[in-house]
């Protein structure tokens, strides 16, 4: 029987969709020895953790939680806990987490109707208003951050709208927590779902997810129970609420690392945060433009914190993401779904939102550029960049 | 707004049913800096964790993976891959984590018949024989060691006898793997899940589970999607398995824990495990039962990993327990359910199945039981358990 050595994984800088690097503290905090799930310091921390989410979220919703799990199980959580089999859902796809979010509320049984724009486009509230008045939907599902694309979907009327035809607006906010605002209670969101690993620079596995007073009305007013048990949040909020009844035993070190990077994040201040995520993808744009790169989405809806552009003739997608890998340790995304092989995603989030990451990523990028035959002048994609932080 | 200070917690002894402490080598692991989770340098790690895995399990199963979940998202992957609506399942049921197999069982559509026993009490053969003789249902779910009471369920022939009935065998083993054997290939079980936190010695936050290719074929001839899709395993096993397709961000930092976890059992290797769990649970048993404690399941199937104990008359559960908590640093468990207020529950897993911790607790409870009215003589837990392991 061998038995596989030590760790040892080649330094990274991980520039992807996500997971960024984790901040050094979090990976500090990770070594906190463990408590108890139920140790009273231990439901302290959970309370702790529960209103810096609050804060980081914009809202004073009492049900907002990590879920144990990844983003995508803080999506399964909203959709299962709202949706009954056959309640209507109506759900906004331009790209691949939208269609994740159909795939979910069909197997809750829903009747699905399907908003579809091109990859990489927004929707807009005319349209959406058309729609919700043709199909009076429970739950309409829309995803602030295109982890997919790069597109910035602007939801801030939406939840008026919605409760105009009593309908509740879920938003997937994976990509946009730490990153781009996003106030859950000025906005009207009645549910939204994160994850730990991209703006709040933690390691993956937990899902932050609030619910507001109109969703947890909606959720007690069940007629039939929710069909996972481990998702199901009227027994989940027992846990975190005043019951602090047993459900499931909380993943203790994740919820330490939570809890530090919710810390880094107000330390910093919300709105000082947003703004270094624009100052620094500013630079990155102006220096992957400088390259001759273009963006998926159109200006006015692009992603600080996830730059999709189109991989120019010629350059090979797979080889030359490896390229960045083994010669400078940097891993950026490749495309999704229609986009595969076509674009790269190169996310500024969280604790990778820096100056040094831009300078990075675009030397290394021209000379990968440069390598599979793009005619790129020394040193232009950094010098851009340069200028950007200057102005 | 304000934010809590640095994570401070006070230190503790984990001496309950799980978590235990991490040991140290876990902890340093979890502070390697992320790859990425498409990274070939992580699917590696995830094909050396799949194998360490299976070397666990005792099996040979390609579908083996740690679920992105606590324990009971694993009990819930197991039974959700495996019913369907209308399928027939029997649950063996004799304390609190049979029961929640019966609510997921329940909620997946299936219909459940109860085999029950009283708390604490284990099922023999024969009457199993009896019961799916009756029932013929798709799956039989059992729990190992009941993590409620501290009783030991043997399973060595239940596969064979369920085959019989072209049942499948679902095993829990959340409390048992890593301490007490579990051969799933040997045993002919079907499908068993388990947690990170206990034997393993890892944080919370990972479901260990493997498949038998019977139970892969039943997944294959679903006639129905699985209602979770971020617990479908046939689409996670398309991300574990050669495909390598992205299905969510693995949880990276608790798939490094859990290697190293893995790493160290098998280091120290199964069998020696195993009789080191044994040797300090019967120093630990002669302590308890020197200081007039008496097990609540019958000797026999009285686990070595948690050892559940009746609380002597006039000793109060709670006031016991905050003593030995904040005056010792040392947690044990409650009672659930039927046995709340009645039992403690010590464990003795993974890393912390070691002499000092059997001596420290022995102490401990010697001091907390006396200032609660019983008589003791000082030492004699102690000393007896000196004694067994002197014999």
């Amino acid at each position: 029987m061998s038995i596989p050595g030590q760790l040892n994984p080649s330094p990274r800088l991980l520039m992807g969709p996500g997971p960024c690097d984790v901040h050094p503290r979090v990976l500090s905090a990770m070594t906190t020895p463990l408590l108890g799930h139920l140790d009273p310091q231990f439901l302290a921390i959970m309370s702790e953790t529960q209103e810096l989410l609050r804060q980081v979220f914009q809202t004073t919703n009492p049900l907002t939680i990590p879920i144990s799990g990844t983003g995508t199980a803080g999506m399964e959580t909203c959709l299962v806990n709202l949706l009954e089999p056959g309640d209507r859902a109506l759900i906004c796809t331009a790209g691949y987490f939208g269609n994740r979010m159909v795939e979910i509320a069909q197997r809750a049984g829903a009747q699905v109707t399907v908003q579809q724009r091109p990859w990489g486009h927004v929707f807009e509230l005319d349209e959406l208003r058309t729609a919700l008045a043709s199909v009076r939907p429970k739950v309409l599902g829309i995803v602030t951050a295109e982890t997919s694309t790069g597109a910035w979907q602007d939801v801030a009327q939406l939840g008026t709208l919605c409760h105009e035809f009593d309908t509740l607006l879920v938003t997937d906010c994976v990509t946009s927590l730490g990153c781009t605002p996003i106030a859950v209670d000025a906005w009207q969101i009645d549910a939204a779902f994160s994850c730990s690993q991209k703006g709040l620079a933690c390691p993956p596995g937990l899902a932050p997810v609030t619910f507001s007073p109109r969703a947890v009305q909606v959720l007690k007013s069940r007629k039939t129970r929710v069909q996972s048990w481990y998702l199901d949040l009227s027994l989940i909020e027992s846990y975190w609420g005043t019951d602090r009844a047993y459900h499931h035993t909380a993943p203790i070190t994740m919820i330490y690392a939570l809890r530090e990077g919710l810390r880094l994040v107000l330390e910093e201040g919300l709105e000082a945060r947003f703004a270094r995520h624009r100052r620094n993808h500013q630079a990155l744009k102006a220096g992957l433009e400088a390259l001759g790169l273009q963006y998926l989405a159109a200006p006015g809806c692009q992603l600080p914190q996830l730059n999709a552009v189109r991989l120019p003739p010629g350059v090979d997608d797979l080889a030359g993401r490896k390229r960045l890998l083994n010669e400078f340790g940097i891993e950026v995304g490749g495309g999704l779904g229609e986009f595969k092989g076509q674009i790269w995603r190169i996310g500024l989030m969280g604790y990778n939102s820096r100056p040094n990451c831009v300078f990075q990523v675009l030397a290394a990028l021209e000379q990968v550029l440069r390598g599979a035959g793009v005619t790129v002048a020394p040193g232009v994609g950094v010098a851009a960049a340069e200028q950007a932080y200057a102005s």
